[in-house]
C-alpha cells in the first residue's frame, strides 16, 4: 500500500510540476513570440513614419490632428479588431500664427536675434511687438523679492535650469516646469509686461521648447505673452544682462486662442473571450505640439499602443479580457481626451482592471512604474523575472500617465512604460522631436514590452483589492 | 554582572552596527559624489568633442592617430597624476586612398551607383576597377555549394543580415562578422575575383560600415579586394539579382598596405597609497576607423577612462591601489596595443588585480559583464545594490573587452562596461559615428559608472583565488 501511495504521490507531484512548469514556460514562450513579432515584423515604425512625416505636428483642433484621427482609425480598422470607434471630445484650439521673432538690444550694439517659441495658450504680443527691460529670476519665488515696483512693465526672464545631477530626468523637469506653467500668471500679478522662460532641456542648443501654460483665473486684459527661449540663448541673455542690466528684449508673437472645437479619442478593442467586462486599456496621446512632428511625444506611444493589439491578433493569442487601445486627444494642452474617456467609462459603469500608458518617448524600455495597491504590486512583481531576457528591470511604484490618471480609483491598476529618459528632454516639445530621432529597435522593444505586460495582466487578472488598500 | 555583560554586548553591537552602516554609507556617498561630479562638472564630453571634431578618425599609423596620442597625453598631464607615459608599439598601416566607387549595371539599363567602403586591410582593385558577375550567398558555408566552377572570376556578395530578434545586438553582430572577417580569404580559395559584404548594421540606410578583415595565410597574388556595401544597396543589389542574375557589379578601390610603423599606448596613473603594487586598469582604444570620427568607437571609451582618473583626483578620494588609465592603440585592425601592454606587464611582473574596458559606445550604461572566478563574482555582486539609484542593473559573467583580453589569467578580474546596445550598430565603423551622435548625459553616466566600480574594487580589493578557480 505504501508503495502505491508513493506512486500516487509521485504522479500527482509530477503532474503539478509539469503543470507549474508549463504555465511559466507558456508565458515565457508567449513573451518571446511577442518580442519576435514586434522586432521582425512590427508595424509601429511604419505607422510612426506616416504620423510624423505624412501628417506632422498634431496640435489639438488642427487639421493635422483631424488627419491623425482619421489615419489611426483607418489603420485600426485594418487589424480586424472587434470594434473601432471615435469618441467625441471638445478641445481647446490655439494657433501659433507667424513664426515668433525676438532680439536682444544692448545700448548701441547691433541687435542679436534669439530663438523663442510661444508657450501653448499664450496671448500674442501687441502687433508691433513688445520691447522692455528684463529682470532675470531663478523661479516664481523670486518675484516677491523684486516686488511690483521693479517688475511693472518689464519682462520676467525665468532662467532656473534643469538639474543635471538627477538621474531620473523627469524629476529635473518636474523641478522647473512651474516656471513655464505658472510663470506668466504669477508675473502678471506684479505687473510684468511679458515673460520669457528658459527652455526645459538639458542640452545647450538653439532650439526653444514649447509646452502648456495657464493664466489661472486672470482676466483677459491682465494676460501677458509668454515664450520659451532656447537654452543657448538663455545663457547668452543671462551673460548679456550681467554686462548690461539695462538692455532691451524685443519679441513678437501672433498666437491666438479660439473657441473649443470638436475632436476625438480613437478607440479600438478586442473583446475578451472569458471576461469581456474586464477591460484593459493601453494608450498614448494622438495630439502633439506643432513645432516638431511629435515623434517621441507622443507618436511613439500611439503606435506602440496600436501595436499591442496588432501583436495579439497576429500571434493568435485570444485574450480572456477585453483589450482596448485608446488614442487620447489633447493631452498637451487640456487633457480633455483623458478626462472624457474616464467620464464615459464611469457613466457606462465599465470595469477597468488595468490601464497602461506610453508617453515618455520611444527610447529603449527599462520597465514600468505603477499605481497599484500592495497586493496588486506584489502580483506584478512576480512576473518581473519573465522580462529579464529583454533587459527590462525597472518595476517601481509611483506614477503612471496623465491620460489614464482620471481612471484612478477603485481596483484599477495604472502603469506607465518607462523608457530610458536621458535623451527625452533634448527633443521634448521642440522642433527636434522628429521621426529621425526615433530608433526602430528601441520603439519596437517598447511595444513588445507593453504587449508582454498586457498579456500577463490578461492571463492572470487582479483580485479585488481589500477596501483599506483602495487608492483614492 | 549579567547587567554589565549586557551593556558590553550592547556597546559592542552598536559599534559594529555603526561601523557597518558607515561603510555602506561611505560607499553610497562616494558613488553619489562621483556621479555628481561627472554630470555637473565632467570633462569627458569636451575631450570627446576635441578628439572627434578637432582630430577626427584615428586609424592606426595615421597622422590623426599620432595627434590623438599627443592630445590625450597632454590632457592627462594636466590632471596632476603621479605619472604619464607613452608605451611604444608597432602597428599596421593601411590607407584607404581615394573614395571608393561602385555601380550595378543590369543589361542595357543605366548604371546605378551604390555606396561601398573598403574593408580595413583589403588590397586595391586593379587601377581600372573590377567588373564581374555576382553570386549572392548567405554565408561562408554557401561557397562549397557553388564550387570553384561557378565562383571563379566572380564577385561573391555576402548578404546574411544581422538578426533583429536578438535583444543583445552584439550577438547579432557575432553571428555575421565572419562574412566580413574571413569572406575574402574563403572566396579567394574558390577563385573569386572580389567580395562585397553586406554592412553589419540593423538599420537600412545608405552608409557602408567598414571593419577588419584578414587574408589568413593567402599569398599576396591570391588576395582579392573586399568592400562593405550599405544595407540599403545590399537590399537593392539582391532584388536586382533576382530580376537579372547576369548583371555586372563594378568597383574601384585604391587602398594600400604599408610596413608597420611605430605608435603608442598612452598611459597615466595614480599611485596607490596602501597597495601600490596592486594595479587597476581602466581603458578604451585610441585608434578608430577613418570614415567617421570614432566618437562612439571608441572615443567614448577613451574619454570615460580618462574621466575616471580625473574624478578620483577632483573628488579627493586617494586610492589605496594604483589606478592606471590605458589608451590602447590599434584595437581595430591588429590589437597590437592590447598585446603590447600585457606583454610589458608580464615582463615587469606587475600585479593587475582588475581591468575595466569601455568599448561598446557612449550610450546609457546598463552595467558590466565580467571575466571572474565564482568567488570574485560573488564579491562584485555584493556591490550591485549600490548602483540601483543610477539604474545600473546588469551584472553578468561572460566577456569583458578585446584590449584587456591579453591580461586574462591568474587572479586578474576583467570587466567591460555594458551600455545600452540598441543603437550601437547604426554607427559602428560608419561615417555616422560622429560626435553629434553622442548624448552628453549618457556619456557622463558611463564615466561615473566606471569610476564607481573602480572605487569599489580599490576600496575592497580581491582575495587570492583558489588554484582550481583560476581562469586560464
Amino acid at each position: 500500500m505504501k508503495k502505491y501511495l508513493s506512486l500516487i504521490f509521485l504522479v500527482a507531484f509530477s503532474y503539478n510540476a509539469v503543470a507549474q512548469m508549463s504555465f511559466e514556460e507558456q508565458d515565457s514562450l508567449n513573451l518571446r513570440k511577442l518580442y519576435d513579432m514586434s522586432l521582425l515584423n512590427g508595424k509601429s515604425y511604419a505607422w510612426l513614419d506616416h504620423l510624423s512625416n505624412k501628417i506632422g505636428g498634431r496640435l489639438s483642433g488642427s487639421v493635422n490632428a483631424a488627419q491623425a484621427v482619421e489615419y489611426t482609425k483607418t489603420e485600426l480598422e485594418k487589424l480586424d479588431l472587434d470594434s473601432v470607434w471615435l469618441q467625441p471630445v471638445m478641445v481647446p484650439k490655439w494657433t501659433r500664427g507667424a513664426k515668433e521673432y525676438a532680439y536682444i538690444q544692448s545700448a548701441d550694439s547691433p541687435t542679436t536675434t534669439v530663438n523663442i517659441t510661444a508657450l501653448g495658450g499664450s496671448v500674442a504680443t501687441p502687433e508691433t511687438g513688445l520691447r522692455a527691460k528684463v529682470i532675470e529670476v531663478q523661479g516664481l519665488e523670486d518675484l516677491a523679492h523684486y516686488g511690483r515696483e521693479q517688475i511693472e512693465g518689464k519682462i520676467i526672464f525665468y532662467n532656473r535650469p534643469m538639474r543635471a545631477d538627477l538621474i531620473h530626468t523627469f524629476e529635473a523637469y518636474g523641478g522647473c516646469v512651474d516656471q513655464r506653467y505658472a510663470g506668466a500668471q504669477e508675473a502678471a500679478k506684479f505687473g510684468a509686461a511679458g515673460v520669457i522662460v528658459r527652455s526645459l532641456s538639458h542640452k545647450i542648443d538653439e532650439y526653444p521648447h514649447t509646452g502648456s501654460m495657464s493664466y489661472g483665473d486672470l482676466p483677459d486684459e491682465k494676460r501677458i505673452p509668454a515664450a520659451a527661449i532656447s537654452t543657448k540663448d538663455a545663457e547668452y541673455l543671462s551673460s548679456m544682462l550681467r554686462l548690461n542690466p539695462d538692455l532691451d528684449f524685443y519679441y513678437k508673437m501672433s498666437c491666438r486662442n479660439y473657441e473649443d472645437v470638436e475632436s476625438h479619442n480613437v478607440i479600438g478593442e478586442i473583446k475578451g473571450s472569458q471576461f469581456p467586462d474586464e477591460i484593459i486599456v493601453v494608450g498614448g496621446h494622438l495630439d502633439s505640439w506643432d513645432i516638431g512632428d511629435g515623434a517621441h511625444d507622443d507618436g511613439a506611444g500611439v503606435v506602440q499602443s496600436m501595436e499591442v493589439l496588432r501583436l495579439f491578433k497576429e500571434s493568435g493569442i485570444r485574450p480572456k479580457r477585453t483589450i482596448r487601445v485608446v488614442l487620447f486627444m489633447n493631452e498637451e494642452n487640456g487633457l480633455r481626451g483623458g478626462n472624457k474617456y474616464a467620464e464615459v467609462a464611469k457613466k457606462n459603469r465599465e470595469n477597468h482592471i488595468f490601464a497602461l500608458e506610453s508617453d515618455a518617448g520611444g527610447f529603449t524600455p527599462r520597465g514600468f512604474s505603477f499605481d497599484a495597491s500592495p497586493s496588486q504590486f506584489k502580483k506584478i512583481q512576480s512576473w518581473q523575472s519573465l522580462f529579464k531576457p529583454y533587459l527590462i528591470h525597472y518595476f517601481e511604484l509611483g506614477g503612471s500617465g496623465a491620460d489614464i490618471g482620471p481612471l484612478k480609483g477603485g481596483n484599477t491598476v495604472l502603469a506607465g512604460l518607462r523608457p530610458d529618459s536621458q535623451r527625452y528632454f533634448d527633443y521634448h516639445h521642440a522642433a527636434t522631436d522628429t521621426f529621425d530621432a526615433i530608433n526602430k529597435r528601441e520603439l519596437e522593444l517598447g511595444a513588445a514590452t507593453m504587449a508582454s505586460l498586457v498579456y500577463l495582466v490578461d492571463t492572470y487578472g487582479f483580485e479585488q483589492v481589500p477596501e483599506k488598500e483602495i487608492l483614492k
